[in-house]
């Protein structure tokens, strides 16, 4: 007898968390085990709710493949976490909804949390005696998820980090005088995103001439002295900086505003570390300083979605859907690079070994004083965000995205 | 005798200003008329120091087209204003230089101020005798010249912003709870650019749902009152607002927080309106509430230009230079909108009655209380943001730039 695929996404949306929806879906429409495909609305929180989609409709008007040109979630996401106690009444009641659908495999796409949420299921079902399968996929534009030479998301993200810092420094080297611009990036934790801004950099230009990562302890002073000697080497000097940047005490940079400074309203301020080292340049170095902070768009640009990060966030569903078919339970599909050119290959890797834990750039790829990343870095993000992807245009002359 | 073209850029950046350079040098060259063509550095200003480009090897090696798919200022910018005084002596030392190098026509690419040195050069001229002809190029993605439909730069501006707005749209709509997003976009006198958000609602959507203009008094009591009623029709409520908004007594939103706000340095808060707003509705209506500044990208985003853009400004450049040529001096290269489906021809106005002036956005087409834009704006704005622009790429994989 056939059996269902049900898949949902968690945490916050990437420029192709709906690619590996699509593989997933496609994948299960073409797996002849596999009857219905169902998708979550709002990950397993809405599911809980009862809420959820038959995906057939889309699969009969030829809709399907319009996902992988969509940012956002296009199932809605959530950010619950599971109970950590086993013996809780929520999970009985999950597998009754999952068995009420006739459910065979459970696909969750989502980062560090989701893979918490796979665990738990996988842990639980099997427990209870139960054979569906909980197979978790990949997604995070921070790129820090352990045991996957990376993941799907971050080609994205680091392409747009990579486009716009090259267009920003386009932009800052059109007046003759000095000046410096600092542009504030995504990554609290891991400084992957903030190290693609190498990424922008042209053979025969030194802009971005400094690189601050979380993994290395800041330190306002060493970075004045960067600064000042950045701008002898160039007039319009670009920076880019974490925003999970914190100095040797473990304080965040973008909480020093907060010890003196507050706002209108009687509170503290936090206005990003970007803001604040651009008072300090001002202050300190009394040079022409602005600070861009580069937010929202770098998860959710369907206009500089990575060509390659789009195919492997495809075949990453659908890795897992097959998976998930074939028996696996309690893993996520993970990508492992081939030797030689660039290429990777799929695998199935414990998700207990990676919810809860987190991947940073390696010491040995940060140079300069901690200002710059290494050969090694270059070679390891630049396959990742190569090819671009065109997005379709509605009647509008815009961008046109597939909703539920 | 043939005479030569000199061309100059001066003000902010666009996504499209080294098309107009493209426009006038090609004008130039086809021209039999016209020996050299030269370009400024760094503007009027670069020029005086004697800092200027011939582009003959550009017009050799075949580079000259990669001018259209480049962000920035290619020659560089300035932001001079040139002496009221008609008898200081720089006037003299500009038409010196000029006649050394045998110029004919100067076209200079700019706003406001670069049609007024485009005004002073050309009355200078013409009292001093010389044959020396001086024609504007528009340039601005705030689309506030008179005189002129539209203005270069501000159609990919638009759909820069008409696109980012639909993706943050998208990025909003993935949780199932309700929350305000605030998005701060260019523009402190004139309201165009923040309109161009409307753009980005979709047929069947409200969002974004509220879009406030400088044109019209912000008040912030009947703002909270609108987000509170948007969000009762949509859970993600998006809210475009323009940097200059303004109270009734022309008080800027933006320095509400420096009343009584200070940062560590004991300086007053400026920390753009869209920040105050943000605080304010998390502290009167107690939601979920964010803001996103969309600041340098909007003007050198060669990702999102416009493809109708980027043909009308590469006309502009070269009707200017075929003006200058004709006799013409003292004058814009303008574009009136055709009846009927959309088009533009091109004319040449007056610079006197250009430079210095400001246009806003008409009164009669912000509605809903200051909060929406009318049908005849989206019928103005909407062919300007039609087409895209692909941009080639390098060996690096990331869009690949011409660099003097």
């Amino acid at each position: 007898m056939k059996k269902n695929v049900i898949v949902g996404q968690s945490g916050g949306p990437t420029a192709v968390i709906n690619c590996s929806l699509y593989g997933v879906v496609t994948g299960g429409y073409a797996d002849p085990q596999v009857g219905s495909v169902y998708g979550m609305i709002n990950g397993i929180e809405g599911f809980l709710k009862g809420k959820f989609i038959d995906f057939q409709k889309m699969q009969n008007d030829g809709s399907l493949e319009r996902l992988t040109t969509t940012p956002g979630a296009f199932l809605g996401s959530c950010r619950y976490k599971l109970p950590e106690d086993l013996g809780d009444a929520v999970y009985p009641e999950i597998l009754k909804k999952l068995e009420a659908l006739n459910i065979g495999c459970f696909c969750y796409i989502g980062g560090n949390d989701s893979m918490d949420t796979v665990s738990k299921l996988s842990r639980y079902a099997a427990a209870a005696g139960s054979g569906i399968r909980f197979i978790g996929v990949p997604k995070t534009i921070d790129n820090d998820l352990v045991l996957t030479d990376h993941t799907p998301g971050y080609g994205s993200a680091a392409r747009y980090v990579a486009e716009v810092v090259r267009e920003i420094v386009y932009d800052a080297a059109v007046y003759d005088s000095k000046s410096v611009t600092i542009v504030e990036i995504m990554g609290r934790d891991a400084g992957w995103l903030t190290a693609a801004g190498a990424l922008a950099r042209e053979e025969d230009r030194r802009n971005p001439g400094l690189i601050y990562l979380p993994e290395v302890h800041f330190d306002t002073e060493l970075f004045l002295e960067q600064v000042k000697k950045g701008m002898e080497e160039q007039n319009n000097l670009v920076v880019c900086v974490s925003e999970g940047i914190q100095d040797a005490d473990g304080k965040l940079i973008c909480e020093y505003d907060s010890e003196t400074g507050v706002d209108s309203f009687g509170h503290k301020m936090l206005a990003g570390c970007g803001k604040y080292l651009e008072k300090l340049v001002k202050n300190r170095l009394h040079v022409k300083v602005r600070s861009v902070e580069l937010n929202v768009c770098q998860r959710c640009s369907a206009a500089m979605m990575s060509g390659t990060d789009c195919r492997e966030a495809v075949q990453a569903g659908r890795f897992a859907v097959e998976s998930a078919v074939a028996g696996e339970t309690g893993k996520m599909a993970a990508y492992r690079r081939k030797k030689g050119a660039y290429g990777i290959e799929f695998v199935l890797e414990d998700v207990n070994l990676i919810c809860n834990r987190v991947k940073k750039v390696p010491l040995e790829w940060i140079t300069a004083g901690g200002s710059d990343l290494s050969a090694d870095f270059m070679n390891y993000a630049r396959p990742l965000v190569q090819g671009s992807v065109t997005v379709p245009s509605g009647p509008d002359g815009l961008p046109a995205f597939v909703k539920r």
